[in-house]
């Protein structure tokens, strides 16, 4: 029998209206005699409404209860997706992460799933019941809540997808799948059919906030195919897979973009002294996730370092550096945060020379100033004006014929 | 090291602030070197809330699902009150049903307590931690969560007491106590300051709503003292407890009543053909509750037979007993909603003759008809007009001297 993964967040289960449109999506599936297993999350501002709570109570709450807390969310939408299916004459189940042992480590709030009892869902599903399962959550060896953290239900679904060996794992959410281009800021956007795990990672880390790049990268580890799609469209939305396949690859997939980083410089570091190791360890250990890193050729035995962060983390940042920049006598930071990013993301690159510089004279001939450079085997990203990121995302999706 | 259970309702957490007086009581006590495990129920309002949702999809909704979605209300307060306690800087952990290996029976909706398992309280209690226990539920063998129906937060919280062989169980609640009658009708009610589990018992089901009867039972087969206190107040309450040891026993401790019954009798039914076997067992059969039966010395071979039942019953006993009294060609049903219940409690009664007759003799000086009388070793009890309870309950109060 075939068996299929569905997840659904939480603006496809916001309502009660919408939990019936879910409900009926599941039914027409089911009736093509599919094995079903349907991850959601919590109703939309569930959530919030919780953490609300918790922030009239304390900023600093303790992370095993905060996590006790919202697991609750999906609970609820679960219990109550189980119940509409069960209404409509279709036998459910929902299934918290503890009834699913769904194993995790111990770290809450951002707990990563170690293992997933296959045996737990055996009995349902043999009773052609669809199981319908909390995601973002799991219990840690001490029989503990945690949950998964921010995407969670997408991991939570891939997980399953993979311990059960289905078929497909189909992710809704409200857009239609995934673009070339981000559509609100390039109207030519066209979206895919298909793309492939490496790109989706490429892309999701850029700035596409369609799916998780966790989930991806457990999709790709156990070759599992996702499709991205809307909860409100009949269309096939994209499949995210693995390619091997393909004969002829496009050697530009899609474009994708990030306004929401910050840019440091520190010139004139001094060089042979591991200045870079200082900086980025004491980063490091803050936590910090630091992007495009750029360090010139040395001159006069200075060099001069970039790099690139999240908005979030910037104060953090300034506040690790300094006492590290004092030990190697720079005070010369500087901080940009009228910062883009844009890249270009193909697997087809690997094997075509001229990419990079097809992109960078597309740029050029916009007159747009690139203030960094770097690339990987399947993606050239360069960070640009904050301005000019529109106007570069436009040119591109045109000059790699994308529309 | 002294433990001690305390379970707080719905409206002791109803609010944010309400769940921080709730934990300045947990630290007081805390603070006096006390062992503790806080049981809670859901914030007021929030079962209807889920209940109600459910309510909007279907009006059969899966019991089990049920279930699993109102058990969230306890887990949600649990987990605020626990992190409360830990912004107080006092060491706290919720704990579920599941968490706690509270194995139910597997009816849902009205599971019964099987066994609850006092090691998973032992890494909590021995490292200091407040245990914060969702009241309401448990997990039958499958481990599906189960609730334990009205009033379950009381039973969780004495089957705790018991399991963790605590020194006493509080129950606190938004009443001073038990009274010696319904302050309500009776103004000279007076708090009692004890009370035995067997006059708890009858206080209970004659309509007393402090306690539910089930975790008075679950209480004295453990033997272990309940304390009735009230959340807003510093007055101790009323203890419920094994008296054995009490030398001089009140004749009557109190008085109860009960106004949502209605009395159902049958007139001229055949005598020695079984009828009051065929009409219980029928009601019995439709999960009927019958309270207090009378029927009178057969009479050229007829009998008169009558029974109050709760009122909610009514037109489910009614469309039960028509068959029934076909068969046995009776056609003289009547029904009287316009009744109410008086009985007079107390374990002295057993050694002390005329108790009965000081009721019957009290009533009739004021005038007031009996409708129907049954007893008990321990109780009397007179269904009366309904417009008759409130001054029953006012001379009796003053005949038996509680005030």
């Amino acid at each position: 029998m075939a068996l299929l993964v569905q997840k659904y967040g939480g603006s496809s289960v916001g309502t009660l209206e919408k939990i019936r449109n879910v409900a009926n999506r599941v039914c027409v599936e089911r009736e093509k005699g599919t094995g079903l297993v349907v991850v959601v999350s919590a109703m939309q501002g569930e959530t919030d409404r919780l953490l609300n709570l918790v922030q009239q109570i304390t900023q600093r709450p303790g992370e095993r209860e905060v996590d006790a807390l919202v697991s609750t969310g999906e609970q609820v939408s679960a219990a109550l997706l189980a119940i509409t299916l069960e209404s409509m004459g279709v036998p459910a189940r929902s299934m918290s992460g503890a009834q699913m042992r769904i194993q995790t480590d111990g770290h809450f709030s951002r707990a990563r799933i170690k293992h997933v009892d296959q045996d737990a869902f055996k009995t349902a599903l043999d009773a052609g019941e669809v199981v319908v399962a909390t995601g973002f959550q799991g219990v840690d060896s001490a029989g503990n809540v945690t949950t998964l953290g921010r995407g969670g239900s997408d991991t939570s679904a891939v997980a399953l997808a993979a311990a059960l060996n289905a078929d497909e794992c189909e992710i809704y959410t409200d857009v239609l799948g995934v673009f070339t281009a981000d559509p609100r800021i390039c109207p030519q956007a066209a979206k895919l059919d298909e793309i492939c795990f490496e790109e989706m990672m490429e892309m999701a880390s850029q700035g596409s906030k369609v799916l998780q790049i966790r989930s991806v990268e457990l999709a790709m580890n156990h070759n599992v195919p996702i499709r991205v799609r809307s909860t409100f469209s009949e269309d096939r939305g994209t499949l995210v897979h693995n390619e091997d396949d393909a004969l002829e690859r496009l050697v530009v997939r899609g474009i994708s973009h990030n306004m929401n980083e910050v840019k440091f410089t520190m010139y004139g570091l001094p060089h042979g002294k591991g200045a870079a190791t200082k900086i980025f360890s004491a980063l490091a250990e803050a936590q910090i996730n630091v992007d495009v890193i750029v360090q010139n050729a040395p001159r006069e035995n200075h060099i001069d370092l970039s790099f690139t962060l999240d908005q979030s983390d910037r104060y953090k940042a300034e506040d690790v550096l300094k006492p590290v920049l004092e030990t190697l006598k720079s005070h010369s930071l500087e901080i940009d945060e009228k910062i883009g990013k844009v890249s270009i993301v193909g697997v087809g690159m690997r094997s075509h020379a001229g990419v990079a510089a097809a992109m960078f004279e597309t740029l050029y001939a916009q007159k747009i100033d690139i203030l960094m450079i770097s690339t990987s085997e399947i993606k050239v990203t360069c960070v640009l004006a904050k301005d000019d990121i529109e106007k570069a995302v436009g040119a591109l999706h045109q000059a790699f014929e994308l529309a």
